[in-house]
């Protein structure tokens, strides 16, 4: 059987390296080897890649340096039949195309969500008490308070709206709980009474949580439905002079309706650390947002360490059961062909 | 009666200006006014100060421009009654010295307690997370995944260490309480076990929190106790790679000790907000800690909108009562001469 893992390359910038690059590949190396499995490892999206996929079994790709995988390159790849995520978030696979070529679409539910969770406070926090700038100051030699504080906010007291209350969305709020700030929630099922007083959020209609919040925060997948869901009609009806924070998918968010609302004020602020597609071009027009208008960060949010751990734990459980034959475990199957 | 307000100079780097600055003086202008008193703002800390303090009855500074005022300079200022921080933190004044010249030292308890507790859950954030490196590769074009979550961890799990635990550890402990973290706390006065529940928090000697923490979180004011209280010993007694948080003082940590800690690794990064002297000089080390290893900013953490809303209430208020030849509200009050 033969395994390709598609990842980042390794850095430079650091001593050693980290377990979920191309090079140390989750630590499958050993872990293939020893079964009499082939690993073939590479940074190569492209037509590269093609040629490593059209004899094998397994792929796996991580939503940092995605493989987007559609029905032409599956066709290609006749002998595929498992793609794994390592990590959370598989819409760089059509699900469709997955379904009819055979291929089962699986991911490490639950690798990412308390790192996410974290991303998001951090930064909401980032935008609202106007970090950037204070710390480039710091740098810079500079003492600006009256720059660094005049769009400087508590989060306190504040309207946090949050998109989306799944896993992620549901940590977030339980995080931001202590912040004081009163926080209202959509999604497509309303959860309990009591799970409601346990996260303390509030349902509301996406337009008024568009409407009535300071800070929003999504935290939803891509699909179908969201796809450009906050576009230019969806930011203008946000309250001006609020902030926006994206750890979800960049494609949720319409580019360049985007860079039109913080450049004109409508948004104080963007934080992003999702974008589309990754990695994100060297000209992508929201790594130059005005500064102090901005919090990006690549996409990391889900790479911690620790999350790095459950990544790889999740995917030596999943080739364990497609070497024994067995079913994955089903909370980490998206796409089940014929199932 | 002549009034001095001491503050930083308004910004060319945003419209408008902020209440806080020498030029907006707090709304004092109008205030004053009125009321037949004399106002001069100016953002001069040095000769040209003592020049204006010769006759005035009353001076205003903050903490984020502070005046320093030792008993030389009261001695100069024959006339002055009353020293008000604009702000909280006293400690560029000389409290004996105003004693034995007269001088009442007070400042607005409370106005930044909330504003420093998100601080300070921000700068952990962003430290523990590595939030400046994966930010800075967002802005240069890079996508250095692998370099930037190399030492990225997820808060969850960790130990936080609070220094002090007065009202501003109190609620940095709340918000931090739903990061499923374990929290120790050390402070001159153990909090009842009912409080302890309340925060999240449990009690250790000061050895003990620092030597098991992942984080330390200094929420403690200066005084002759808390002067390097962090120096090169508790530094190096701290858990290899931990990192550590400073809204409270710069003069708490030994600045030098601090470089060396930071740059053999033995620290993995630091956060500061506070910094001596202020405004730190252009070449203060600890603007050049290693990339990566810091998350500092310009002291800011209490200047928020709102924190600034509630110093210009609360120095009101005290003008109001000394105006009227009443008490100042005795929870402001710092050094009471005769009383």
């Amino acid at each position: 059987m033969k395994v390709v893992y598609v990842s980042y390359p390794p850095s430079d910038a650091v001593d050693g390296d980290v377990p979920a690059s191309a090079e140390s590949a989750l630590g499958l190396h050993e872990y293939l080897s020893e079964r009499g499995h082939e690993l073939v490892t590479t940074t190569d999206t492209g037509e590269g890649l093609d040629a490593e996929l059209a004899d094998a079994e397994v792929l796996i790709t991580t939503p940092f340096w995605p493989v987007y995988l559609d029905d032409d390159r599956m066709s290609k790849a006749s002998n595929l039949k498992l793609v794994i995520t390592a990590g959370v978030g598989s819409d760089h696979t059509e699900p469709e195309s997955a379904e009819q070529h055979g291929i089962t679409v699986a991911e490490v539910t639950g690798s990412n969500v308390v790192s996410v969770a974290e991303h998001n406070v951090l930064q909401i926090l980032a935008l609202v008490r106007n970090f950037v700038p204070a710390h480039a100051d710091a740098r810079n030699g500079g003492w600006d308070v009256a720059g660094v504080s005049a769009p400087s906010h508590d989060l306190e007291g504040k309207t946090v709206g949050i998109v989306g209350l799944g896993a992620i969305g549901a940590r977030t709020a339980l995080r931001l709980k202590g912040f004081d700030v009163r926080m209202l929630y959509y999604a497509n099922h309303r959860r309990s009474p009591a799970d409601e007083e346990t996260l303390g959020v509030r349902y509301a209609r996406l337009d008024t949580l568009v409407r009535e919040s300071d800070v929003i925060c999504l935290a939803l997948p891509l699909m179908e439905g969201s796809q450009a869901l906050f576009g230019r009609e969806r930011l203008n009806a946000m309250k001006p002079g609020s902030w926006l924070v994206n750890t979800a998918r960049g494609a949720i968010v319409d580019r360049d309706a985007l860079v039109e609302a913080v450049e004109s004020g409508q948004l104080a602020g963007y934080a992003g650390d999702t974008w589309y597609p990754q990695p994100a071009p060297a000209d992508h027009p929201w790594r130059s947002l005005p500064e102090g208008s901005e919090a990006m960060t690549i996409h990391c949010s889900g790479m911690t360490r620790e999350a790095q751990e459950r990544i790889a734990e999740g995917v030596r459980e999943m080739l364990d059961a497609h070497i024994d034959g067995q079913p994955l475990p089903s909370e980490f199957v998206m796409v089940s062909p014929g199932a």
